[in-house]
């Protein structure tokens, strides 16, 4: 499953290829990307606020991503809205976590969508670098049956 | 001031070059930012959450750089938080637009600049494609003098 989101981010998002992302862990019990400082850096050597957001962005969008996929539903997945704070600077190449919400609001989210073709779901994302935790995401995403036009971004 | 706005942000955001990310307005009065639909799409040819997240960032980045280069301070912009709404998706090329905040903002902001070497501002920025408004984004950003570490990231 890590080489097929792989793949599916690099189509879905292709400027994922500048930003270097790459698949760690990919389970409903955490997804987990990683990116290099390298490409991503500001030019004091620290991580660019956009390639972090960016990066927990996709980490959200996988998990919904793979519950979909988990359960053979065809599905856009897009964002809503999103609220990030940034710690702290990230000092290394880091790694964005997204786990598994509550069984709650999984169920909710997946019988909406089977309704009424439009289910919802707040998603956490955390982004650490070496030294630990550093951002902190929280992103409304929206799973969508593939006809009309989301009200959202992906 | 469009040319060295354009040479700041290639220079202290390399990845700007992948979102081919170009100034059009530089002056207090707005600070606008566009970037090709193209280089910033996802696989249903609408912009990328992530890339639109970046080029709101960056305007609301370069906007407080321009205030403190106006006011010849010598001092470094970072991000401390952001809130954004996709509200539908952006279909062409787009613009974000950071307009001043209020004088009392300003005024507040470069007070605390002086006396305690750190000043914060909420700018707003609006992205727009061809279509009309489509995404609202806020963020806080601190000016910090240029000595220790800041708690955020740019």
């Amino acid at each position: 499953m890590i080489a097929v989101l792989q793949r599916t981010l690099h189509d879905e998002f292709p400027i994922t290829r500048h930003l270097a992302v790459r698949v760690v862990h990919a389970q409903l019990e955490r997804v987990s990307l990683t990116a290099p400082l390298a490409e991503n850096r500001n030019h004091k050597g620290t991580a660019f606020a956009g390639s972090l957001n960016a990066v927990a962005t996709l980490a959200g969008w996988s998990w919904l991503w793979l519950l979909l996929d988990s359960h053979q539903e065809v599905a856009q997945v897009v964002v809503q809205d999103s609220t990030i704070h940034y710690n702290r600077p990230v000092l290394t190449n880091f790694t964005a976590l997204c786990e598994a919400p509550s069984m709650a609001a999984i169920v909710e989210c997946l019988a909406a969508f089977r309704r009424s073709g439009r289910g919802r779901m707040r998603l956490a994302v955390e982004i650490a670098d070496d030294h630990g935790v550093a951002v902190a995401f929280s992103g409304r995403f929206v799973a969508e049956r593939t006809s009309g036009r989301p009200a959202g971004a992906s």
